[in-house]
């Protein structure tokens, strides 16, 4: 059992000394506890591949509101015995008990990593490679999506040599065998080639590698320090209707005269556009909200979740009867109130406020 | 959305045609429908690689006990928003609510598949084989374990020239590209012959490996129709554990004069040992009961589970305090008490009934 108050980065130090890996590896990995993981049911650019937190979570310690400590699921006696309520704890936000400790299902380090990076003219080219790439069969580690704007901060932070004109950027990551690596990398390099890529390049070496993949954290971050406020989403689509998706982001952007920056997962069709704001400038951030929720109705309408990973928080709590339906709110609401009948843990999160 | 209502091998033979699976495949695959198999949270061989029902169910429609029919998960909109009673669902055994469709998470059959069929004399000694195949880094998609009693069974019914004193029989499968499943096979090969197996055969046909699949199914079949009533446990315990499990199996049988035929899924730790009974005999079947009571309290004490894939139902209600613990047992009932106030749902199943 794992406490819950590890940082990520920390744990994975820690567990690469036994040659493991714990997958998860969201933006926030360097600050992030794993039981903030556990509440927010994290994902992060492996998870196209390894999947999210809840695949990785075999067991919980948890302090309910009554002072009872307990444990769900575990290898250990009981794990399959009646409901699950393991996987209910994952992702609820901190809202149903305190998650003390955790039992985690780890992976070997795969022997062998590539990236290959992809340059294009175009964001909606770039996202039409990526369903290329699933189209030919390959499931990469990681799939990034990264705009000019992102591009460019990039290139003053780390010199890459990266083009700066270029309107996105592709970094793909494979890991397993040498043997399925190579194969994976030389399909990918052959579609992306085939399909508008502007310029193409292998990082082979891991020192080569970790450059872009620092630089590509680094310049995801630098959108907070572009503006006062900054409006993240964490919409998700099915990943053909991406190209989609981001033609309605510079719709809405043109629409309401604001500025998104375009970047995400985009393996999983998972988007972090990022409006640039400021709250002190009314005007500006009132539409800088209404784009918000075109933003979010836009998602939905192709067939997204109003949350990739990031769960619903404060901000999306008005959207939750929309996505989910009045009934199933109805019975979230109820399993709140069974745990936490006097909603003293995290409250206002999920749902209203008292 | 498919409906819950199909049986699953009628649901294999329509996804074959796009060259697509369900994995699940329990030994009731012929006549079990998948709403059973998401009630139930099935397994089978192969959830050794590919894992349990819950993997692959993306959604679900439910009818509430009060007449309303809602959908948790699923593709479109919503599905990672607020608590997961998905999961909740999968495997509640039919008391939260009435499974009339679901969302399939689906995978592409693998182009190659191979059999390899190990011959043991001791059972034991197959236990361990399969330990050490762990320990050389494979995990096949199966390894079945089969004791004399099967082997005979088998050998009876379809004539496959089997060693019919071997005390024990592992049956492995291995699945996916030529090149890695040749290369899996020959390690286990090697694995095996080094680990005492009395003899090795390689299926590579698939006529020939469905053969023995075919009779492992129908020897373990046969088992019901070898006595009157037979008791099958679930129990399951960490893979190094299995070869004390089946020690303690041949003990409990020699306590209670009773015949217990050994076989399970011994890849995952998932063992059914059988006790061969007859209710109308009121002393051999008092024996039997006891002879359970003691697998279950056996299995408990190897850091097992009282249930690897059957859920709890009627008989193992008495055991689920001592697995969970009372304080979870009291959410759980809390849980059924909030969806099923009137308790119509499967009444008696997993909670003691009226």
């Amino acid at each position: 059992v794992v406490e819950s108050g590890v940082i990520l980065q920390d744990l994975t130090l820690r567990l690469a000394q036994d040659g493991l890996f714990f997958p998860p590896d969201p933006q926030s990995f360097f600050g992030a506890t794993l039981g903030g993981a556990i509440a927010e049911n994290a994902g992060g650019p492996s998870c196209l591949k390894y999947g999210v937190t809840k695949q990785y979570i075999q067991g919980l310690e948890v302090v309910l509101p009554t002072g009872e400590v307990v444990r769900l699921g575990g290898t250990n006696r009981g794990a399959a015995a009646g409901y699950d309520l393991l996987h209910l704890f994952i992702g609820s936000e901190g809202t149903l008990g305190v998650v003390t400790g955790a039992e985690l299902r780890l992976r070997p380090i795969p022997p062998e990593r590539r990236t290959v990076v992809a340059a294009y003219t175009s964001v909606e080219m770039a996202g039409e490679s990526v369903s290329k790439v699933f189209e030919g069969g390959i499931v990469p580690c990681k799939i990034e999506l990264l705009d000019n704007w992102v591009i460019n901060s990039m290139e003053d932070l780390m010199h890459l040599g990266l083009p700066r004109h270029a309107e996105a950027l592709l970094l793909f990551e494979m890991d397993g065998s040498l043997e399925s690596v190579e194969m994976e990398e030389e399909k990918i390099v052959d579609i992306i080639n085939r399909h508008g890529a502007l310029e193409v390049r292998m990082a082979n070496e891991p020192d080569e590698a970790n450059k872009y993949w620092l630089a590509r954290r680094a310049g995801f971050a630098s959108i907070v320090g572009r503006a006062k406020n900054v409006l993240t989403e964490d919409v998700t689509v099915p990943v053909p209707n991406l190209p989609i998706l981001i033609r309605r982001c510079k719709e809405i952007a043109g629409r309401y005269d604001v500025q998104i920056a375009i970047l995400g997962h985009a393996g999983d069709g998972n988007l972090h556009p990022s409006i640039l704001t400021d709250m002190r400038d009314r005007d500006l951030y009132d539409r800088s909200i209404k784009a918000m929720d075109d933003l979010v109705e836009a998602a939905l309408k192709l067939d997204g979740v109003l949350s990739g990973e990031h769960g619903i928080g404060l901000e999306k709590r008005r959207f939750i009867k929309t996505a989910v339906g009045a009934p199933v709110v109805d019975i979230m609401q109820k399993v709140k109130g069974l745990f936490d009948p006097h909603n003293i843990l995290n409250p206002g999160k999920i749902w209203d406020g008292p």
